[in-house]
């Protein structure tokens, strides 16, 4: 009586198979701007930045107190101390540098040039001032409290290299050399469309796309939702044609599920090229990639946490792509209680990662409410299980991917 | 000869004793703001929002099929199917609900609401259509592969507490609830005031400036640098005076150095309150704290990851204090080698932090070079050894504070 049971069912490709076919595809990088250093923390830099002077530039005192001639100051101490005629002051601000004679020294602060004639510095705390005079208490070593010109960074060497984030130290740094401006990539641009009815006349509300949103903008990804779509294939096919000079990458939600997707694949396949459509993985194993203009149109469910999931781990391959990089912390955490994986399926399972007194800890959440939005308000994390895996063991320790903090008490 | 060797010493007040004076002083919480949801992450929340419906608001379908009443399918399998009529589609967008009479059933979709005399939905997979009937081929149990409503998040949950930091999957719990804005803290303004004349004629560049703001800048605190001050009295008074309403902390760096410490002290004393002068800690020492208007000001030295480290366990305290929250990331990692603590000092130590395959380690960063901003390019944490501690064990597993990302290879 029935030949296909399945009705619906298209044969899926695994996780690593898709993997594979996102890694072969070549996606531009995004354009380069220029912005200020301090503008551009967590952007991603476009250039390697090498010094182009030493830091510090000159050897400077560590220290307040007086830089001396450190061999004329052997066996010096509270009962014998080294007498010295104070010969000036060398401020930090000063560009001129002074000069001690034999007999000498100067008093300088700490980021003091080392004048000409000194290579130690005598902390303040070890001298006594008697007019114009010192005593040195203790025995000096050469350089001693004094920051060595090059010390720090050295004329050369690396600041920042090419696709690294730029961190407050990269800027400090950059700062140090007076360098004002860097170039990073423009911003990875996502355009979320979510589509369905039941969205646009508010039966739903969009809790999907505002997820998505929210998730992905951050300091190098700026995200836009698009205008809702009805289940309408013109529209789709308008919206997507109308904003890809926009974008980088576009996520279509709701245009997945079986009963559905002949909206998203009709509106996207007669101008775009269908990469792969139903995929082994837990949840999400309805989303499809299409290459438009050779920018991945990712089609993910209607639902906010297997859209996030199943989208996720697209843009983060992107990201990684382009500059080696990924959306998520990743941790290593011990894991609390089995989890058993269904054969031939790829899973993400959501987790509450929490620090404890031996290291941190994995407790994955009910499987039944994992779909849930509250199951990623409560958990901060993802565990992966890849389809030739059976499971995870208890005790087992695993990589986490962090989608929010880990708690601490 | 000699009476007070140690010109410049001043009793130092230790790292748990600087934390209680803190932590007594009582700062007014910053004032509150409406933000629209979408704009409002990693904000910190100054309302507890409760869920004023069930999410999902009714019983829906979680997968494309027709909805029935379970207790007729039992023993329905392939050669025993349970023929039913197909009475109607009920899409995810129709508010008004369809009803199913005894002998059939409803076409549904995921999300779609379930109709009248239905408590279960069947796969599309596991059936069959023939014209207006379908052939179901398996029993189905009492609300399969339906979201229950309230499921998800019941009326009068908690969606978000106050003071709680906003994530994405709170936003899309208000997104599903059909809440548009919510009330969230002001942003804390960090104002830096660098000193020195040798920033002033720029002699040496202001890379402790740009340290602190790109360091402290994030979600929820807004970082400025204002114009430099020489090292004058009456500039930094009077700068202090000028900003003091406008910002919620400042930070004066450079004006801690023993030489310059008169400077700060005199500027600021006749207009507030010294709070401690001189901390037994390393690196920062110097620092020192004046309570103004009722807001922290807080000295600290000019070398960047001295100004860092010192000012980053007030401005942490505060946020603490205010939030409970912490400005930096915990981990836990094993003690790459013994550290050894100086005597009387609480000392923070810069360390790698990277992933292993046995876990994270931490790597204590060379001591020379600890206060060098390259150590904080290279380093992404940081250790905390208390000074009743005579150091930390190779081995050990310890707290690491992340300043960035972990390694990973």
């Amino acid at each position: 009586m029935v030949k296909h049971i399945m009705k619906g069912f298209e044969p899926l490709i695994s996780y690593d198979e898709m993997i594979n076919v996102f890694k072969s595809i070549n996606f531009k990088k995004p354009g380069i701007e220029s912005v200020t250093i301090l503008s551009s923390i967590s952007r991603i830099s476009s250039e390697t930045v090498l010094a182009d002077n030493n830091i510090p530039l000159h050897d400077r005192s560590a220290m307040d107190g007086y830089a001396l001639k450190s061999i004329n100051t052997q066996g010096a101490s509270v009962n014998n101390p080294l007498k010295l005629r104070i010969a000036g002051v060398q401020l930090p601000s000063d560009s001129v540098t002074k000069k001690a004679e034999i007999g000498e020294c100067i008093e300088v602060y700490t980021g003091s040039k080392i004048p000409d004639g000194c290579d130690s510095v005598v902390k303040v705390e070890d001298t006594e001032r008697e007019g114009n005079y010192v005593y040195i208490y203790v025995p000096c070593s050469l350089y001693e409290n004094i920051s060595r010109s090059g010390e720090d960074i050295s004329k050369g060497s690396k600041i920042i290299l090419k696709n690294q984030k730029i961190t407050a130290a990269h800027i400090s740094a950059m700062a140090a050399l007076g360098i004002n401006n860097i170039n990073v990539y423009n911003k990875i641009r996502i355009c979320i469309i979510n589509t369905g009815e039941e969205l646009l006349n508010k039966t739903i509300n969009n809790s999907t796309g505002a997820l998505l949103s929210a998730f992905y903008n951050n300091e190098y990804i700026k995200t836009d939702i698009a205008a809702t779509c009805g289940d309408n294939i013109d529209s789709i096919r308008t919206s997507v044609k109308n904003i890809i000079k926009l974008y980088d990458i576009i996520i279509i939600t709701g245009g997945s599920s079986l009963g559905r997707h002949d909206l998203t694949t009709e509106a996207l396949e007669s101008i775009s090229e269908l990469k792969f459509s139903g995929v082994a993985i837990r949840p999400g194993r309805t989303m499809a990639l299409f290459l438009y203009s050779g920018k991945p149109v990712i089609s993910v469910s209607g639902l906010p946490v297997a859209a996030l999931l199943s989208s996720m781990i697209l843009v983060n391959e992107y990201i990684k792509k382009l500059f080696n990089l990924e959306i998520y912390k990743k941790d290593y955490a011990i894991l609390e209680r089995n989890i058993h994986n269904k054969p031939g399926f790829s899973t993400f399972q959501i987790a509450l990662t929490e620090a404890r007194k031996d290291g941190l800890h994995a407790i994955p959440m009910n499987t039944r409410v994992s779909g849930n939005i509250s199951s990623i308000i409560e958990g901060n994390s993802i565990i992966f299980i890849n389809e030739n895996l059976e499971g995870l063991e208890e005790g087992k320790l695993i990589t986490v991917y962090l989608i929010g903090d880990v708690r601490w008490d």
